[in-house]
């Protein structure tokens, strides 16, 4: 068996992510390891924490990367915050909500779930109803869904957990850098993320941001060496001796103790993927968080004419689409996977198909990160026009790109 | 707020891990992202599985890379094989046996441990021994601890645990690559490693194989979707309604099957880090991994032949010693951190200090991966001997770089 080097083919991936990384963020990743304590590394890791809370717009001191894929990073949120037995409300608007659901249901929460449907979100009155009736420790909610392409409003959120003395967790993967996000001013407690869709790297390192609140209702939960721990009868009402938290590796109580001043050796930090992170974040932070929020917004923008210009149906409430990926109906008579695969075969382009009840009936195209860039729409909007017409739908000839560059100009 | 790019301090990484990266692992990760599903990708997964086999020395179909460093991959096998209240026996003879512990204990299970002192292995009897005493559905072990420099014997350990009907779980992260291992001829079930030690790339992706009755004990505890799940009460006698896993991402049974050809969707892998495990792989298996441990055990052999020619004193039982590193006695009058900070600052080499009862006491020395290297363990001798010069020890000039070209000669 002998293989070659890694020499993947060119791809623009226009789906719902991953996204191209920045070819920037890919060069930090090729730097040298260096030591786990050396003043490099940890200089790297402080740093890493300001720009994170330049993008996550907070002051929170607890704001550092979890060593995984956006979904450790939710999962490090909810089994450090949820003890078994808590009560859990998720308003659930797509796929990611039942997800959130899924975890805290193994960390042994008592679940409660409001749905939407897919293409609409929630408004607060119907959130804070649900909270009245629940009564929960914590609200857990997405706020973009790639799944249904919609955007949850939290501004109003945070005041109502304030009020009803609700923890409020976010999972922002898909959303964060590319829809507008305020860690502090719109009173959110933890929000987890991840590099792969609108910060322009590659999956694998989780950003997440802890208010000093939800810190200390981790850290009354931290693990006292074996032999000390108080016994599980005393653990239900003093918050110093809350349950143990289920994982070692998910334990934000030890993963604070790593990345704050103590230095408590915890994993071994995967040192390329936090170069990823920082360099993502460092970009981010140079363009300026609204000026990113408005590129995608433009983009995001162009592309929807575009396929509106090319005759397609868009889905969902458009009133709260994310600004980084549409949803399109696949036109009548098109072989939505054979299409997708002349994207892919013949123009080097990925757009992304769907789940559940939207599976074989949409599209998903993304302009996300660094694809949210005039050229990655046009071309796959010129693309798209070529598939389309080769598949036997009416498009007009440059409906498209024509659109999309009106709203360019 | 403005920070610059990424660029590290040149380090030779001679400590107890990470250590320094093969360089063309870290060009491959600075290869562009192609998507989930392309056919690139999925091709590349199941290159970096039959990879991983012969790393592993294993024909097991299930053979893959969990997104996260080490330490994740050892949550992800314990989590996945340990329902609450199983017992488990982990012979502990360092601080990784420690770890074991510590992650069965959040799993529920029902901890057994016998312990060897430091710097000692443990007998195939004594293993024997407490197996037969503790009847433990699963062996936990470490095969090299770097905490103690030593590699714990596992070739007549499957054979026992199979006369027990005990499964057997090895943490090979700080010895594979380094040290003869053989998952199939010494009937292991499964064995998770880490990139940063002998297998030269960075932490952040964790090497995993599983038997296929490892397997089907994990599969037996598959998540059935919310509704359609068994109650508790039925939970535990059918291994088809084992108790469900209390992780979603560690969750081995939906790992498999999103690395199986069912490829269902899970975490969105962790591109980049899947470019670097590969790489590692690939060229580990393009040398040989008779040869790899070869070039460890000879390096490893020049480097105590340098430390010993300089005067030091070797901790432990050296006929157990794993090849990547040495522990050596800090010499009397000499400042232990100071001369570290020296090794660093002046030589850009960095060496290891040492945890709990050799902290401050002994340094640890390795030689492992991309590091385990003749000019590597050369400079590493040269720079020590101007160190403790400096420092006031005693040293023959010239005396560790000699004793380790006797070696080579």
């Amino acid at each position: 068996m002998t293989y070659g080097q890694i020499n993947p083919p060119s791809r623009l991936l226009m789906g719902p992510g991953p996204s191209t990384a920045d070819p920037r963020v890919l060069r930090a990743m090729a730097a040298a390891m260096i030591g786990q304590y050396d003043p490099a590394m940890t200089t790297y890791m402080t740093e890493t924490s300001e720009l994170y809370r330049e993008v996550f717009r907070t002051t929170n001191e607890q704001t550092f990367l979890i060593d995984g894929t956006s979904r450790a990073g939710i999962e490090s949120a909810l089994v450090s915050l949820l003890e078994p037995g808590d009560r859990v409300l998720v308003p659930v608007f797509g796929r990611f909500g039942h997800l959130l659901v899924e975890i805290a249901e193994r960390c042994g929460a008592d679940v409660h779930t409001i749905e939407a449907e897919w293409g609409q979100v929630f408004a607060p009155e119907q959130i804070e109803a649900a909270i009245i009736d629940v009564r929960p420790k914590l609200l857990a909610i997405v706020q973009g869904d790639t799944a249904t392409t919609m955007c949850q409003p939290l501004a109003d959120l945070g005041e109502i957990c304030r009020r009803h003395d609700v923890l409020f967790y976010c999972d922002t993967t898909a959303s964060l850098g590319g829809n507008e996000f305020e860690q502090d001013a719109w009173g959110l407690d933890v929000t987890t993320t991840g590099l792969q869709k609108c910060l322009g790297g590659p999956s694998g390192s989780a950003p997440i941001t802890i208010s000093d609140r939800a810190a200390a209702v981790i850290n009354g939960r931290k693990h006292i060496e074996a032999g000390l721990r108080p016994s599980e009868a005393e653990s239900d009402d003093d918050p110093e001796v809350g349950a143990r938290i289920a994982s070692n590796y998910f334990d934000l109580a030890m993963v604070m103790d790593y990345w704050g001043p103590k230095r408590l050796n915890h994993h071994t930090e995967a040192t390329s993927m936090l170069y990823a992170a920082r360099e993502c974040a460092r970009l981010l932070v140079g363009e300026g968080m609204p000026a990113a929020v408005e590129r995608h917004r433009l983009h995001g923008a162009a592309m929807l004419a575009g396929v509106q210009g090319l005759g397609m149906s868009v889905f969902g409430d458009l009133a709260h689409k994310m600004n980084n990926v549409v949803g399109v109906y696949i036109p009548e008579g098109i072989d939505g996977d054979g299409a997708r695969a002349a994207m892919l075969d013949d123009f080097g382009i990925e757009i992304g198909t769907s789940f559940g009840p939207l599976q074989g009936k949409v599209w998903r195209i993304g302009t996300m990160g660094y694809n949210a860039r005039k050229d990655a729409v046009l071309l796959t909007l010129a693309a798209l026009e070529q598939v389309l017409r080769a598949g036997g739908a009416q498009v007009t000839a440059g409906g498209g790109v024509g659109a999309a560059q009106e709203v360019y100009a």
